[in-house]
């Protein structure tokens, strides 16, 4: 027997429609391309994403093709979230990072028919648009007065042109809620990237957990600005969320240096923001050297690789902004878990409660997640067996685009490549990444543990800790370091630093100081390429 | 095309798991009908939901098949939302208030199968017993040593053997999201009571929207006490939005009155309540009586009458609780509208900010709503012009249950018989019931106003406006006036009271004092029963 409830789907663009009608006064505010700071409202983003489905329309674009856009976080990068999606085409993030081949690669395979992207693009742009296959139309995202003299992109299009020319008279279209919505590249670390295409339920399902207080607890009150970028993982989701709450946002387009990022969070007033921890670095060195404060901002969600505990202790304790751990994956639209408390864990002193917080957290509802051991038996939740972690759900990846790969599931369960504990409140921890592993002996060694003891060390910048061969145990643990700037310390010093902080054997059997730690597309740091640099390293033990 | 993400139905069953996996120890707390307080923990309630399901099986009940109950707020109550639907049979709350031949004609119409009540209601079920047609198992919800030594009610079960002659290895069934979960009826103050059939997806659904920041905010730092019966209304979807979040759980079983109330609320430390006027009326008198304060309560939600400003006034000034205006139906699962505020809210004064909390409050995304004039044309949301609301989203009724009273909609949308307006910001406040409203020489005359004046006279208890005849100008207000014990007020005090208040026309022609006035099945005053009763009344101006 079926329930008698309005049959409604669950479309993005309901989210426009409440915004507009609830929150048609609040601000998106925009540092832009050309370099001044844009403001407008709920109504004006409303109103320009419907020029933009009737702009695409006129392009020739229809439902089910993909528009792809290379672009920073700004409202019209939210315009084209909502313009292409809510018209029944599919938005096709790039990543702008990736190398041009990749972009090809990519642009081909999701078989892109128009092209939007920020100025700072034009030279990546030019150097590609000769070679994809599919894309009929380029349109820089600007005004026509920053339209370049000449582009060899061929039949340029300027991006305020074709918006508005339209009028923004057009009624969203209703169709099938699981039709697709948008479209994300993995990073590719290895092999060619793989697509992971969005619904639109598996976006709103995602937006309603990942606005819940005990996920990103975003409501009207909040002014959000996300560092993580909208040209990946769907800047964790919150363009889509703000509609969803009315919070006004602020997006910090190319400018994502600690003095920049710093002056917006003041000028505008922001109380939440989310990003990797290579951007909180940057931020920090720029408040620590300058002795500033943040007068509103309360939070700010940590992912994308975990956060060095010295990070969260120094946000928490001295700036007074709490950290949410939280971890995902573009398989995951991305939200998988994020670390809030529960109030055992505020009753505890601030240390204890600092181990929680280096957890990634519990699953929002939605997101199933268990732990196996190479058999695929699962492990208990009891915060020290370690296995590799699996996910389901309704905003879990399936099959990739096109099928590339086969079928990524195992029993209905998507394997995330990550090792971690799971303990009895449900709060995940990810110990590594699988295949970052250290196997010493029949016995694995995390190496995030190892990293994030040498981040604290108060002369490393960066640190890696990777396997390294040895005759005896197969792999010993060797930690790859860049040290900050003027800073000094001995491979001795270092080692000795590990004493008493972890078990004796995972103490690393050496160091060795790089001048950089490659970073990947998404600011991870490319262990694999470090792997490939050390791989003859004879270690003193050995 | 369609997106790749992988299918899973949105079941209740669901959230049950989730609270198993990562609030396996959090507290449910319940006072019992036998009088004691009984505690367990959420795993406790998964397992022995699980048995419930496999006892209803054993007891024949089928998917699709219904399951009354009649029941306060208890953790038994808890275990048959989540076993019974879980397993794919309907729940069917009765609502234990209305008249026997009313819960005779509401149990066959929904053809229970099995009734679980609580001891409180033995009399009543002794009452329908032997009228009923459907109902094949009558299950008292106690234990052995609490069952009757006889009763009328043929072969009577008792809940805990049936649930414990079961052990709790149950899977539970995945089916299509769209199935029946859960049935309530309208009270019914006209006409035969209407069914309203619920769905695994407008619960969840209904979950997430309603656990948002801005609308109950849940989490699992909250302790929770839900006033609201889960006998009507779904206590507001709390029950379901605790498993989502993980929040504690304190049921005030049979006890109401004030002074138990606060005793719970005290030693449970409860954070979040939420019920009607009526209750928090008797619960302030109470704290008042005995000059007492909340120690942990900080907010509590009003919903299903208007929330007087007086009331409002106390709660927030006095006590430190913020008052939540929230608005819903029993045909919206209930949650349409909460009156959280935005940040322009918080800047203003007391009594501006009161004005904007006496309105129900924004539509929590998934509602739509609108108002509109006599001939269904939306009127504007200018927070003046008034007119019938309009509702539709995916846990709003289609259809009654077996298609009782045709089509209910209008254009795809609910007519709520409510009378409102809605602001540029789409906070959205009840004026009147639409057969309420006082038709005065062809203006309307909202009566919510002109009671809310009246309650806030210091010798007011209760007051209702209703219409009476009037040969000049077709209607005019009468107020009906319930004094507080032993106060004293004359008619012309009352009269006088208003001024300044309204406008001058708005004022009442006429005061009536009475010992009660009649209250519904969900508290509710019953203004028809009122107009009956001075349907001939002459006013002194005709």
């Amino acid at each position: 027997m079926l329930g008698q409830m309005q049959s409604h789907p669950l479309l993005i663009s309901n989210l426009l429609v409440h915004a507009e009608r609830h929150h048609a006064e609040q601000q998106i505010v925009s540092r832009r391309v050309e370099g001044d700071i844009h403001r407008y409202t709920y109504k004006d983003l409303a109103a320009r994403a419907r020029k933009v489905a009737k702009a695409l329309a006129a392009l020739g674009v229809t439902p089910g093709q993909t528009v792809g856009t290379l672009a920073w976080n700004g409202y019209r990068h939210m315009e084209l979230y909502y313009g292409v999606s809510g018209s029944g085409a599919v938005l096709h993030t790039l990543n702008p990072r990736l190398h041009p081949d990749q972009v090809v690669y990519i642009a081909d395979h999701a078989e892109d028919q128009v092209l939007c992207f920020d100025a700072t693009f034009l030279p990546l742009v030019e150097a590609v648009a000769g070679r994809v296959k599919t894309i009929k139309h380029f349109v820089l995202m600007t005004d026509r007065a920053h339209m370049p003299a000449a582009s060899k992109v061929p039949n340029l299009l300027c991006y305020e042109e074709l918006v508005e020319a339209q009028d923004d008279r057009y009624a969203w279209p209703q169709f099938d809620e699981n039709s697709a919505s948008s479209l994300c590249y993995t990073s590719g670390t290895t092999g060619n990237p793989k697509g992971v295409l969005y619904s639109h339920r598996s976006t709103i399902l995602h937006a309603y957990a990942g606005a819940l207080p005990d996920a990103l607890n975003a409501s009207a009150r909040d002014v959000i600005l996300p560092v993580v970028p909208m040209f990946h993982v769907n800047a964790w989701g919150l363009p889509y969320a703000a509609c969803m709450v009315g919070a006004k946002m602020v997006y910090p387009g190319a400018a994502l240096d600690g003095k920049s990022l710093y002056e917006l969070f003041e000028s505008e007033k922001v109380t939440m923001s989310a990003g990797v921890p290579t951007v909180w670095q940057g931020l920090l060195a720029y408040t620590e050297a300058n002795n500033l404060k943040f007068s509103t901002m309360n939070r700010t969600v940590i992912g994308g690789s975990a956060c060095p505990p010295a990070m969260m202790a120094l946000f928490q304790q001295k700036y007074g902004v709490q950290v949410l751990h939280a971890w995902g994956m573009t398989e995951m639209s991305p939200l998988g878990t994020v670390c809030t408390l529960k109030p055992k864990h505020l009753a505890m002193g601030a240390d204890e409660r600092m181990a929680v917080q280096a957890k990634q957290g519990r699953a929002v509802f939605g997101v199933d997640l268990k732990i196996v051991d190479g058999d695929g038996n699962e492990l208990p939740m009891d915060g020290k067996a370690s296995g590799e972690l699996l996910v389901k759900g309704p905003w879990i990846v399936s099959t990739y685009f096109k099928g590339e790969g086969g079928d990524p599931l195992v029993g209905g369960w998507f394997p995330t490549g990550d090792v971690s504990t799971i303990d009895a409140d449900g709060y995940m921890q990810i110990t590594d990444r699988a295949k970052d592993v250290i196997k010493s002996g029949g016995e694995w060694i995390g190496s995030i543990d190892l990293e994030n003891i040498a981040m604290a060390h108060p002369a490393v910048a960066m640190a890696a800790c990777i396997a390294a061969k040895h005759p005896k145990w197969d792999e010993r643990p060797l930690l790859v370091v860049m040290k900050k700037p003027g800073a000094e310390v001995t491979r001795d010093e270092l080692i000795a630093f590990f004493e008493g902080k972890i078990a004796k054997w995972w103490t690393p059997d050496d160091v060795v100081f790089v001048d950089a730690i490659p970073l990947g597309a998404t600011g991870k740091m490319q262990k694999n390429k470090l792997r490939e640099q050390f791989k003859d390293y004879k270690l003193p033990t050995a």
